[in-house]
């Protein structure tokens, strides 16, 4: 997938999967506010299955697309005299799509059974993007200057969120966690992308010197901006759900209190 | 900025912060200390819109400073052909000041309005100042040892103050923490004077000796006074205020008491 | 016991304590969701000082193996003249063997005795691990890549252990860091295997080219497969627990609730 | 001092420190145990203060040492024409004997007024010791490599002592992280004569080849036996007062109560 496509996809999960999340967290946390209403604690877990199941279903068509793909492994691991390994690189993709989806699994039985206490999904979320981070982390050494510091970068985005997972482990229900992970997701989304563009620019245009250190420049700054784009798609997602929620618990508050 | 006023400009801004921060943490720990007064609490409230707002209007005039000085990119960020990057030290300062400016955005929401929970201030700080860290970590690559030697000892401060920062999230109103934070805004204020006069000696003078190793140990021991230095301002501005507001509090604590 | 039995040996260890940590840890999770019975926490203490016995005992025997088999440095240190180390691979694994000795008899007076408070047990864990990691850190430099490569990944299961034992000094009874805990020392185990596997091949088969980069992002990618493993095994042996643990409760819970 | 004499005289502190946390720890937690006794915490009190002017008097006694030895500085920091450094060694050390001196200061402070939060005393503590290690950090860079390697393994008895203070600053009380940091202390105080003995070995004896890899294998384990020490010494010590008080309290305890 060493190619334009290849980095613009996954770019695109992570970018849906950060927009999902910071108008499911926004929900979540509006929804709070007002006395604590079980109703609505069911209705998120039902989201949360949801959640899981979509991931499940995803990171299995993406295990049997990398691995049955015309000139992909096919499941062999090694082939020839002397061995050699056959397509690493989708065996690697499979592997992190792999762990994503047992995340997925562990979503849907923390919320679906008392088996696993709460936070048992957001540990397994950690591990899968521990895996993808320590995949990438090996996967560059010995490439040119820019394309490993364009890595980097991307690791600068996996490894907070990995620290963000295991901090939710023990501090449920924290807000600014929430936002943060929403916001990480989306800046490796976006990240993703701008690696597709710097790497495998699609429409011909300049290639870039990968050994120029004020291309390296750039691009720690780029992660910048790509940051404060993330922030901003964040805090104008919470807004408007905080707008929109508004609105609509003063039509329906009086309806829930004659409910009851 | 690579010269004596470029360090000496944004040394004095963390300089002044420090200063303001360690009266205004004084007061707020000396004003807690008596039965809580929620007259006071809102009073601090004020006091952080009103740092906010100073934040955001300083950054604004920083970022349109970088930008359109007579030799800055005027906006532009690529010229020519074959392409060059256009004056990437201005765009690297526009965006360490684009992010203080989001911070100070966000300590103005989270204290005027409920939006946000409490801590969302410190977070978004604490995200100002690892950008901080992050862009002159690659600032520097490629120049002299001593040259490198200082700059590491500044991202010294900025780490901590991250740090310190983000456990500020979760621990709030801590003496220790905020006195810290105080603490190592005056270290990075007079360690960005003391970068100026080592690398652009302001009246001429001796040169430095950039790949001496002595003048390598000698930095260290340095950077640790103006350690002690902060300590040393930190602790004499606190006492000073305790000192200060006793006085008060004893002519003043009867007609409150009275008022009620 | 640089060969294949020396990895093999200490990987069956792990394997097996693992595997007795994830039925421990079920047990006792599954236990405390009743009522808090007393009785049974007073079963979970003999058995904590059993494991601390069965600690002793097994380090005990490892380091009299360690030391007075035929080729071994019998209490030697060093030896000739120009003086030299005697066997130091010997007593780098008497070492770290002293110290899950040390961790065995903490486990008994912490268990047995008021002396210590809960906690202590886990601390000396984390710190016996510690060592094993410092040590196992500075025994591979000057190795070929792979060589190195593979007791890298080692130690990515040996820090997290001694992360986790550190805060479980501070967090008790949370099932997630338990059973993670019980996970890394599986994988740690199978992982002993591996390193046996690919440096000591037993049936003799291909040599692995250790300089080939390709092998190295073979070996990443397979590490985290053995944690999938080790997941999946710690998962089901907890599943199959909490199966049995409610067949036996729904049929002694009267006897019990009657000899109240 | 960069002789067997300038490597002992530390040592010997840092372990006549750590004998004494070791024992002061030891009553502190065992005073606990019955009843909150007032009178008691009084004292400890008390002892924290002395304390602080013991490492008050001994860091100034240090600095003055420092300073005025005969092939001392004399406060003079540059010197001659092209200007260099005077005597850096001495003004390092009399920089870490500084912040001791802080450190003992604000020990005073804390417990003998009102003015600073408990915890401040082990901040700063961890300050002081963070100090020293950033200094002897950029100490050895440049020398062969045992020497660094020795001095790398100081860093590791000094920065878990950082990190304990840390901790301390937020959890008060806790046996472990007490026991711990006397521990720490024995440690480095034995190792700073370990890093003598072989650096400059005091009664002539073969010399050390410096860049042998299985010199630095044999160090990284002496470092653990040392690390075996100071637990064993620890605890010892304080099952030896446990002993001790269990006595005078079955002993004083009748009076106690008759005296209430």
């Amino acid at each position: 997938m060493a190619n334009f496509k290849g980095h613009v996809l996954p770019g695109s999960f992570f970018i849906l999967f950060g927009l999902w999340w910071s108008v499911k967290y926004s929900l979540k946390h509006i929804s709070r506010t007002p006395k604590k209403n079980s109703h609505v604690q069911t209705n998120f877990k039902h989201v949360e299955i949801i959640e899981g199941a979509v991931k499940v279903v995803f990171t299995l068509v993406g295990i049997l697309g990398e691995q049955f793909v015309p000139d992909g492994p096919h499941l062999y691991l090694y082939r020839g005299q002397p061995r050699s390994w056959v397509k690493l690189m989708n065996w690697q993709h499979s592997t992190m799509y792999l762990f994503f989806l047992i995340s997925g699994a562990v979503d849907i039985i923390t919320y679906s059974t008392t088996l696993m206490p709460v936070g048992m999904d957001r540990f397994m979320l950690g591990m899968a993007l521990y895996v993808e981070g320590l995949l990438f982390q090996y996967h560059v050494s010995l490439r040119p200057m820019l394309d490993q510091h364009i890595h980097t970068m991307l690791l600068m985005a996996i490894y907070p969120s990995v620290a963000t997972c295991i901090i939710q482990v023990f501090v449920h229900e924290n807000m600014i966690l929430d936002f943060f992970s929403a916001c990480l997701a989306l800046l490796q989304g976006t990240w993703f992308w701008q690696i597709g563009f710097v790497l495998y620019p699609p429409w011909g245009g300049p290639e870039w010197d990968l050994n120029d250190h004020s291309n390296l420049m750039f691009i720690t700054m780029c992660f910048c901006w790509h940051f404060a784009l993330a922030i901003l798609i964040t805090a104008v997602n919470y807004t408007l759900n905080k707008r929109t929620c508004e609105g609509i618990q003063e039509t329906l508050l009086p309806l829930v209190v004659v409910q009851r």
